[in-house]
């Protein structure tokens, strides 16, 4: 079932200096051909899922818009200000069983200094069927050694910017050999992150994801995740992993804000086994945050 | 003297399947809040510098952004589409002694099938310090092997796409280190090309310039040079350089549409010579061209 429920764009006056923001029509346009974050992809975004009202994980959201930025240099987000725009997008979005935000951070129109910052909601698509069947992953090759982000930080590895063309042509060679999605690795071997996802393994009694000393983003659902296996009596850790513990884990999952924990079924076309008791109990855990 | 001509932008009605455009206004917004090109850096772009009229190099720009659009796989562009617009942008324009022509061509607005195309003029700046004095450049990891393009075409070297902000970051890296440019090189130790120019350099009587199948961008302003260095008796060749190359060369400079040839006048802080009047004759080549 397609929610019906109108999309909500709030556009920020000042996205890092005050608070305050102008309700636009999403159908028309927003941003000026000059800005640079359409003929540059310079800056950034967060998406943030909405259930009954609560924006899951948004203090781990904008920790992270206001990292990225660190890393883009650019000027540090008003965190108050993107704040109060999502809870009026909230606000005047109809109900709808799942929805999400976007949070969109732009340097803004090249040579002014003025950064473009808007919220956009909108209901979600329905990934029950990954949720419960799982997704085919293939592994490529992210081109990068894994001590990227600490030898070259203007390759800007770990920040969530707007230049996601890589991303998207993944995604797309993943559908060329018949998969889901895509778990990229370092040169040197070591499992990273999706293009829009972290890695999630559970080995043995552990809860374990790639260190992000690797060049990948902080997973704000992988967080909540791991707050979740702790109640649930499970140790967690932040740790090199390969593919071989991908094929050996108990369980795998890719973990994102709007999909969820989506199991992994298969990698290069290698069946793996899937923990649906598992999975159903962390999306439980997931939908039913209360911040 | 900075030119008070007014901007022009044209939106292309469709620009993989048929000529035809509506002029806007540059000060209003024209992308939406869903277009991939700007919450995923979805797209490619073209910049042509336009001298007395004339859009330079224009076949090899319009070759290109068809070589960016099939790496990307997006719809091909209609040529004939944007080759109107380019000429319809220069009779709008006022005179300027140079102005620049950008072409943005995105994925569109996410979920529609229907790429999003403009073509946008306005006066360059001056570059004439650049051109004469020469520049600074620091040499920068790029972070990937050579083979890069052939082992993993998702990466997209060797596409001008949107994804920019690596490059913006760079710039900012050399700004840091008290340079003007960047020249990117591979983790085997080959020069690449720089974050928006191709590196060429005269050795003896040759230019040469980074072999395109180390993933990076086929130069427009670097193939109109080396018709020129032909034409005045020089040998021409596209190699795998490396550092030590770019200290020993006779000259060498960073290429690029709108500032021209800029010659190297330091490499991390080690000057090398400039051959004035080589440069001076390979930029008064470039502003002649007639097409």
């Amino acid at each position: 079932m397609v929610s019906m429920a109108t999309p909500v764009l709030l556009l920020l006056h000042d996205p890092s200096r005050s608070t305050g923001f102008t309700a636009a029509d999403p159908a028309l346009p927003v941003a000026s051909a000059l800005d640079l974050g359409i003929t540059r992809g310079d800056g950034i975004f967060e998406t943030i899922t909405v259930i009954d009202g609560i924006p899951q994980a948004l203090d781990a959201h904008l920790t992270r818009l206001e990292r990225s930025a660190a890393l883009l240099e650019l000027p540090a987000p008003h965190l108050a200000a993107w704040r109060e725009a999502v809870f009026a997008a909230i606000d005047a979005h109809d109900d709808a069983p799942e929805s999400f935000i976007k949070l969109l951070y732009s340097r803004g129109i090249e040579g002014t200094d003025e950064p473009t910052g808007w919220v956009y909601m909108q209901p979600s698509g329905d990934f029950s069927a990954e949720r419960t069947e799982g997704i085919a992953v293939v592994l490529l090759d992210r081109g990068y050694h894994s001590t990227i982000a600490e030898t070259s930080p203007w390759l800007l590895q770990g920040a969530k910017t707007l230049s996601y063309a890589i991303n998207r042509a993944a995604a797309r060679e993943a559908h060329r050999r018949g998969a889901d999605d895509v778990i990229f690795v370092s040169t040197d071997g070591y499992l990273l992150e999706g293009p829009t996802a972290t890695v999630v393994l559970k080995l043995d009694d552990r809860f374990v994801t790639p260190d992000t000393h690797l060049g990948i983003l902080p997973g704000t659902t992988q967080e909540s995740i791991f707050e979740i296996a702790v109640v649930n009596g499970y140790r967690t850790a932040y740790e090199k992993l390969t593919p071989a513990d991908l094929l050996r884990a108990d369980a795998a999952w890719l973990v994102s804000s709007v999909r969820n924990a989506a199991p992994i079924r298969s990698v290069d076309g290698v069946p793996r086994s899937i923990d649906a008791e598992l999975t159903e109990s962390i999306n439980s855990g997931l939908a039913s945050r209360t911040s």
